[in-house]
């Protein structure tokens, strides 16, 4: 993995990050394709989409289709026909959004299979060992995602496990190919999470994620932790923002430094008709679009936008084609991604301050 | 409309369907676009599968979204997004598959909306009407589906009567770029059939159709139909078996003189996870697949055998991803295409007799 910051505007940073299947331009957003597959579109409609790198969930897949059935693909890639960088979560985030259906000890946690109500057992090296099978471009600790709220001791004993599994994590990573970032936890404690980062440091990641954030807090709290840890991170490594965001998150987490993000917005709003642009939200299904022969989005040149109307797309919502979840799916990912570009290029032009700006006096946040 | 038959080899025809969008190879298949969109599957992969032509449903577009919906876009190719050649049902497929939903009488049919209950009324004028809105390429006369079975008087007087509503069909139909065929019914009754087609011959078509079959009836009672009709159909004009069928389906239709086919088979059952090979049916949600890196046919260059492995499609049907309904579509359309393309080549060098001797012995018709 190679890391270049190619230019600066105040503490946002424009940079590539070269990993085995692929470069990535940062700051870069991240689709989610939980369990082999960003849903509702093709790997090739993902890469026309302007998305480098996608994210998939190492304890989703490792439950189904299972690391053998992956293995004997060669690597995930090939199993799911994406050739470019995958990025795998290491199951923490189940630790928080299974919170009812785990048990945590030193050793790791146990889950109830969502599927089948069976036993699941993953720890740090379980972890890594799934993602070594998965052969991820970038894997990442196994950590506990600490619920919101939690009091000041109980984030406490939460970081300080989350250390020590993080250190087991980069002694049980052997995989030569692959990065291994560190997860900064700590809940809403800033000298946890300044605590937190200084010991993922000493034990040395090639990247360093901001987790435990967007599980809930009032949207305030989120920005706090984010301007308050994100100058510490290390300059010359990527730092990721996991889990973020809506749109107006992007532009802030740029502002405070971030190079990458993931999240399901997109893709999961896209599939209830939610339709990201510059000036809100469309709502697909709604009646006032029956015999509206616009595009979602005027001068938007995804393959939604280029050939079918917003009543054409109300139409297949409203009969149940699957069609129509897939279009929408493409809209919402050029929408993101064409805006990490406007974002890329507003660094390079030290004119990000007016572009953001410019962003959130257009864009309607209510929706 | 334009048709030349460029080759024949027994009864059977090869020719050009030369029509306002654009020219369909016969004897072609029509995949079926029920509601705007041929199910899972976008227009430009419609076209990849070398789908000349496609069948909109005329009832159903009636009430979803609306004639005045599809006014506004221009015509039915504009609002779904295809621009090649369109042929529509009139109707009367649902006079049958509505059976307990409906009334018939002299002028036509009362209708229970499968949608919201309410009342509509589909005549031989109504149906051209929405026709002429749709602006396909090509309109089916309103007829009445005959059900099987069918006493001789009962098949007699609704055959009678879909003689005289394709004449008041061929009456209002003014659509001068629009071709308008009409439709034998008559049970399973040979001679009724023969009247039928005679009476249609009367009136004068563009292209004549065989309808009522595939509606219960036992496989040689439609074969019978086929070859005893078939030859009798004009010559010089397109010759099209309707809501037909499988794969050895199409092989006896060509064999019998047929020009034109349309079936949901193979979408259906493409989201139902069963896949047509030249060696039977592939149930790709089965156990066996689940490690199996091979695609669902070797030498099969749709989009999902060149780049997915069954273990792979298994997989996204197991967990509920579209992309594996979509993917599975795709395989199915390029399969049914590529067998009317061979059979045209087979015509063109007078081989379709060893091509379809070589067909039936290789497939497991039992699937």
């Amino acid at each position: 993995m190679k890391f270049d910051i190619r230019a600066v505007d105040g503490v946002a940073r424009r940079g590539t990050l070269a990993l085995p299947r692929g470069v990535v331009e940062t700051p870069a957003f991240m689709p989610v394709g939980t369990t082999g597959a960003v849903r509702s579109v093709s790997p090739a409609e993902v890469r026309e989409s302007k998305s480098d790198i996608i994210l998939g969930n190492t304890f989703h897949l490792m439950l189904r289709p299972g690391s053998d059935v992956i293995r004997v693909h060669g690597d995930l890639h090939k199993f799911m026909g994406w050739d470019g960088p995958i990025l795998t979560d290491s199951g923490g985030f189940q630790v928080w959004s299974l919170a009812d259906k785990r048990q945590i000890d030193e050793a790791g946690v146990t889950f109830r299979s969502p599927i089948d109500g069976s036993k699941v057992f993953l720890g740090p090296e379980e972890s890594i060992r799934v993602q070594h099978d998965l052969s991820s471009d970038i894997a990442m600790v196994f950590d506990e995602c600490t619920p919101y709220p939690a009091t000041r001791d109980a984030a406490k004993a939460s970081m300080k496990r989350s250390l020590r599994w993080a250190a087991r994590c980069r002694r049980s990573h052997t995989h030569r190919e692959q990065a291994l970032f560190g997860i900064v936890q700590g809940g809403m404690h800033l000298d946890l999470r300044e605590a937190a980062l200084k010991g993922l440091i000493e034990i040395g990641f090639d990247g360093y994620a901001l987790g435990g954030l967007s599980v809930g807090e009032p949207k305030n709290e989120m920005y706090a932790v984010l301007d308050a840890i994100t100058p510490g991170m290390p300059p010359d490594r990527p730092r990721y923002l996991m889990g973020v965001g809506k749109p107006e998150d992007l532009v802030r987490g740029v502002l405070a430094g971030i190079d990458m993000f993931d999240c399901v917005l997109p893709t999961r709003n896209a599939r209830n008709g939610w339709l990201y642009t510059r000036t809100g939200v469309v709502k697909i299904r709604h009646a006032k679009n029956r015999t509206d022969v616009r595009p979602i989005e005027e001068n938007c040149g995804c393959p939604a936008c280029v050939r079918f109307s917003r009543a054409y797309l109300r139409h297949l919502f409203v009969t149940g084609e699957i069609l129509g979840m897939r279009l929408c799916t493409l809209h919402n990912l050029h929408f993101f991604q064409r805006l990490m570009a406007e974002m890329r290029a507003a660094i390079e032009k030290k004119r990000l301050d007016s572009f953001s700006r410019a962003f959130f006096e257009n864009t309607d946040l209510g929706q």
